[in-house]
């Protein structure tokens, strides 16, 4: 048994791999699990209700985002999120400074925080580490991110490091005011906060960013500036790292990875949550997950495949159309074909973790992430 | 009793208003019915088990626009166009030429057809009245439209004149072609064919269209080249000049009407079948069809609304989603929110046709029309 505040155990290990339970105000999760993107409170086509029959458990939003449009205060006339979205599982909301740092947005990141044009009235905003705890303590999200400075892919290991000491002193004034904002509240309904680390593929700044950002003591982690693009073997490292560094009872999330086979080395290798759009933004680009690999679909061959866009999936889009109907639509834009490639998508990914999640309970995991590799690899 | 080579059955009767029953080769559907509009074979946002959801028995597809792309061939590989859709209803087809009207597609009509340039591949193609029989026949939709010439909305009276000429020319051509290529079949696995009538608002050319084109002896007539933003008196004149002089035992259809309002005004007149994208359209515009009237969703008194689309409607979207959301999603620019509208507005037509049916049954259609009346005259 665990004290009514530990909010995170254990229930399986397979390796490093683990399938354990969050629990959030709004009820328990297990993980791992993989959170589609609904940036707007919104996955791209698809409902609530489809999310239900994926058996997607949790969504990641932006609150930044959301904080200009609709604002908060309409969301919070509907009392919350989850209720704005009518979605019945877990909203987890990100700062969401990222996003922003377009050319277009972003006008200056200092320590006060970062300055942004909002992109719908012209205004400048000054997003601080208080205001972003704010915003998402008045969406209720179950489990919010602190606001941390993300380096750029050009930037240079000096710039880097710098990044590296502004998202920790970012992450101790986020700390401290979600404590005090929710200090009246008993534990069980309290929203969780997790701590972000930086530093890149540096080996050196990341294990200072674990190291600082680990003594503030957060519900979880989150491994940010990662899955960006860098070879595979430099993100395994930097998750393993961030591993050996990190305590086993609190849950590790990886942030923007999306990739079957990407997912599965994560969770070999101990993280428990994820997000992407990857799998969503293919399904609209006509790149199809499958258990034989990835299908793009937009290939000639398909053009009259009578086939289900997966043989060994049982998603009601592989029960009911072809993949000569999707490719049809995908190719004329028909948002009906990219509502289905999302749906199956997501299926796909949802069912490949709960795949994942049987294989580290009967200790098979090794062999079931091979299988899925092989259909991957070729 | 009825033998089996007639095709059209009344049921009921209220006034000129009527219930029939429709027999295509895949089976018989009631009249009066709206198709809601699926150019290339996708209803724009919906699956076809969205539209059984919300019980439309019939999509109306363009013909043409489907030989381009995908072509025919390729639909042919899935036996036809329903099963290609999946779609378990009634799939009728337009021959399309009026869509190609555009200034871009359209180089001109001569009497042998009219000649486009493809928008795909920019080669030339000439669509004759036996290529769109054959077209429609290749797709194997159960109902096809003759080939019409669609004069202009800004197109003079003797100009109108040419095109009432040319259309029944046409229509002639069409159905001795489409005869032709179906002798082999019993009557019962036949495509039926429609003969359209054209005239503008023009009582005199109307009425010779409909007398040349009755003659012909189709499956059913649709009323051409009406319901383009005329003043309602004139098409409802029209509507009873066509009724007037059409035979009581075939079908008739208003192409392109789906005002709620509308739709009643030419069932009391004794219309049987409509399509529009009407419905549709102005579903992702952000109107929304209601019990009590169109409500522009855009409309800043509904950013905090927590009632359903429409508190009558007992549709998914109005059990599950608020306005305050939908009117975000839309405002936003989220596809989700033209998903959501354009269900629930296709939803609402189907069932006001439903309970118009009923109406009908009861001989109760005119106090029922008042109604609803009352609420759209708002």
């Amino acid at each position: 048994m665990h004290s009514p505040d530990e909010r995170f155990t254990i229930n399986a290990r397979d390796g490093k791999a683990r399938v354990g339970v969050l629990s959030t105000k709004k009820g328990p999760i297990e993980t791992p699990f993989f959170m589609p993107v609904a940036t707007k409170a919104a996955v791209k086509y698809l409902s609530s209700e489809d999310l239900e029959e994926i058996g997607a458990k949790a969504v990641i939003s932006n609150s930044f985002i959301l904080s200009l449009r609709p604002g908060v205060e309409i969301i919070k006339k509907t009392s919350n999120l989850g209720n704005f979205m009518n979605f019945p599982g877990i909203n987890v909301t990100d700062s969401g400074g990222f996003q922003m740092y377009e050319k277009k947005f972003w006008i200056k990141t200092s320590e006060e925080g970062i300055l942004f044009r909002n992109p719908f009235s012209g205004e400048k905003i000054l997003l601080t580490p208080e205001k972003a705890m704010e915003i998402q303590l008045a969406l209720q999200s179950e489990i919010a991110m602190c606001l941390d400075c993300m380096p750029l892919i050009e930037n240079t290991k000096e710039e880097i490091a710098g990044a590296v000491e502004q998202t920790t002193l970012w992450a101790g004034r986020c700390k401290e005011h979600h404590e005090k904002l929710q200090k009246h509240l008993p534990q069980q309904q309290r929203q969780l906060l997790f701590g972000i680390t930086q530093g890149g593929i540096h080996s050196d700044l990341r294990k200072k960013s674990i190291e600082d950002i680990r003594k503030l003591n957060f519900d979880g982690y989150s491994i940010g500036g990662l899955a960006l693009g860098e070879p595979k073997e430099e993100e395994y490292k930097m998750i393993e790292l961030q591993k050996s560094l990190l305590p086993e009872d609190k849950p590790l999330y990886l942030m923007g990875a999306g990739d079957p086979l990407e997912l599965l080395e994560a969770i070999e290798r101990g993280v428990d949550m994820f997000d992407s759009r990857f799998p969503t933004q293919n399904a609209r680009r006509k790149t199809i997950f499958t258990s034989q690999g990835k299908v793009r679909i937009g290939n000639k061959k398909y053009a009259t495949d009578q086939k289900p866009l997966d043989e060994n999936c049982s998603c009601k889009v592989c029960k009911n159309h072809t993949r000569t109907y999707i490719r049809h639509l995908l190719m004329q834009e028909e948002p009906l074909g990219k509502h289905l490639a999302t749906y199956h998508n997501l299926y796909y990914l949802n069912t490949l973790l709960e795949k994942a999640k049987e294989a580290i309970k009967k200790e098979s995991f090794t062999t079931f992430k091979k299988q899925v590799a092989k259909a991957y690899e070729n």
